[in-house]
């Protein structure tokens, strides 16, 4: 079966982003570690939430962030993932629908709010993230629509499933469904902590080819095969076999495959205001460029694209039409 | 008495803004009038919110606004304000507090939610505004605390507080107890439709001396005083004998006193983004030359800058240090 009616399906943490402007030493003063994600209990985020400044509020997460991206590049999609119904999960719930994507996840009635991450935001536009779950973990492998997976192209899977306890076997259900409706499996290696926390399942996942495409920034690489040498972590993915995409900051991106590995160079920016959601918009253009049988330069390209309009305003979710975007810059 | 606890206190509508980008056809299908501010119920908020765009949730509030911007500039600033116990009445209690402005109103237990303005921004910028009033409705001359005003050198007082119907009252509870405190009252007027809803009033405020400034711009002038003719909207405005601030957009703004009349350029910007706050921002800029003892157009050129800082980015909340800013322009 090679029709579909989505062209991505993600499956990730339904997360409200908080996002607010901090002063190094607020980082410091507070023990974050600058530049990661560190899960936090509700007492937490409450009294974070106390002593960090005035807040910017905007629908986020991962995964979320790369199928609304896809969407703004045009391409059909949809997104499996868990809110609350609260104020923050009506407002995630609206703002993924109104791009157009299909969001098919009942909320949950009760239990833990819809998840927050407060996004922290130094003057050099590093983010520092600190995120209370909440309901994401509420979702199950029920939540998990078999006919949605088996319509999809690709289903593109965050790492951080990892975090909440039964969406790991969302994530499982997801892949198998997909498979074997004849579909590719997309995981982001999400976080260097978060590879830390997972490695050997992560290992394990691209091993035994429960995924065939893998996104990761150069730290995850290398925390992945726990070296300090990025190099020699991209000879280890390249040994495993399947399409390895890089991100390296400023440094652009490599697209590695068993036969080949592609640099490309990153996307000018006239000024860097945010890194909330560079690597989930890279993802957006990459697989947007797979979606319409792009070469792999150009999903690279499409993918520096996206993550070059994310990073100079504040908050994940793309501003600009992305697919005006890239027909401006002659790319599809 | 000459000295005081505060500079500026502000007493309007706290609301938080859902920001979202719209075409101009979706201003016309919906039958926004664009560039001004329409009261909606809760019916209209629900059903423009299913409509409208993917928002971006920032607190807001005309006069809360402005007495942020003046805590940006380092002024010290109080607000009186209205919000219910719920998630967004929350949001805004936390992002005044954040910025070290005195907010002692207490929130509503019950009654209609947090007032949200939706506010569409098209993409030449301007912003149209719609807003339910919620618990605004709650504001009562109870929470207008006596000491609170007393202790404030300016109380700034927002046009929109007559439409909730208990709020004139607590606008001239507090107008009365600065005055006999020995203090100054401002008044800004707002929009122009609410100067055509309350013209009136407004002219009785301004003529029984119960304000002693006025901020408008050039469409809330003519409404005022039923002209189209701006130059001649002007020479009304002197003839009322007090201390008037008129803004023309991208013109700079004027400061008309019986005696002189001073006209200042607008502040140059790289990109205009969204337009929202620019009035209540400049207002900011102005009080605090005022707190300082700055000479007018020094007050005005402080107003101009703080405007072209807010429109050029999205929300009516700074995103730069003010005092920061002014320094650097050599203003302060």
């Amino acid at each position: 079966m090679s029709d579909w009616r989505y062209d991505v399906l993600g499956l990730g943490n339904a997360i409200v982003d908080v996002i607010a402007r901090a002063e190094e030493d607020f980082l410091i003063r507070e023990k974050l570690h600058k530049g990661s994600m560190t899960l936090i209990d509700e007492a937490r985020a409450l009294g974070l939430y106390d002593v960090m400044g005035s807040g910017t509020v905007i629908s986020g997460g991962s995964a979320a962030n790369t199928i609304v991206g896809l969407a703004s590049f045009g391409a059909k999609a949809a997104f499996i993932g868990k809110v609350r119904a609260d104020d923050p999960g009506h407002a995630f719930a609206h703002d993924i629908k109104a791009m157009g994507v299909h969001y098919p996840t009942a909320p949950a009635k009760d239990g833990p709010a819809t998840a927050r991450c407060f996004v922290l935001v130094t003057p050099d536009g590093e983010r520092t993230m600190n995120t209370y779950l909440g309901a994401c973990q509420n979702l199950t492998p029920d939540d998990v629509d078999e006919a949605t997976v088996q319509a999809s192209a690709i289903t593109y899977l965050e790492g951080y499933l990892w975090d909440p306890p039964a969406a790991k076997q969302a994530f499982l259900k997801a892949a198998t469904i997909a498979h074997a409706a004849g579909r590719k499996v997309a995981l982001t290696l999400s976080d260097s902590f978060c590879v830390d926390r997972y490695r050997d399942e992560f290992l394990d996942l691209i091993r035994k080819k429960t995924v065939d495409i893998v996104f990761a920034n150069q730290h995850e690489l290398c925390s992945l095969y726990q070296t300090a040498d990025f190099e020699s972590a991209v000879v280890a993915l390249r040994s495993e076999d399947l399409l390895g995409v890089v991100t390296c900051s400023e440094d652009g991106s490599l697209v590695v495959t068993r036969d080949e590995t592609h640099a490309v160079a990153a996307f000018p920016i006239q000024q860097l205001v945010d890194t909330t959601g560079a690597g989930d918009l890279y993802a957006a253009g990459f697989l947007a460029g797979l979606t319409r049988s792009a070469d792999y330069v150009t999903c690279a390209r499409l993918g520096g694209l996206a993550a070059a309009e994310v990073i100079q305003h504040y908050g994940a979710r793309p501003q600009a039409n992305l697919r005006d975007l890239a027909t401006e810059c002659g790319m599809i």
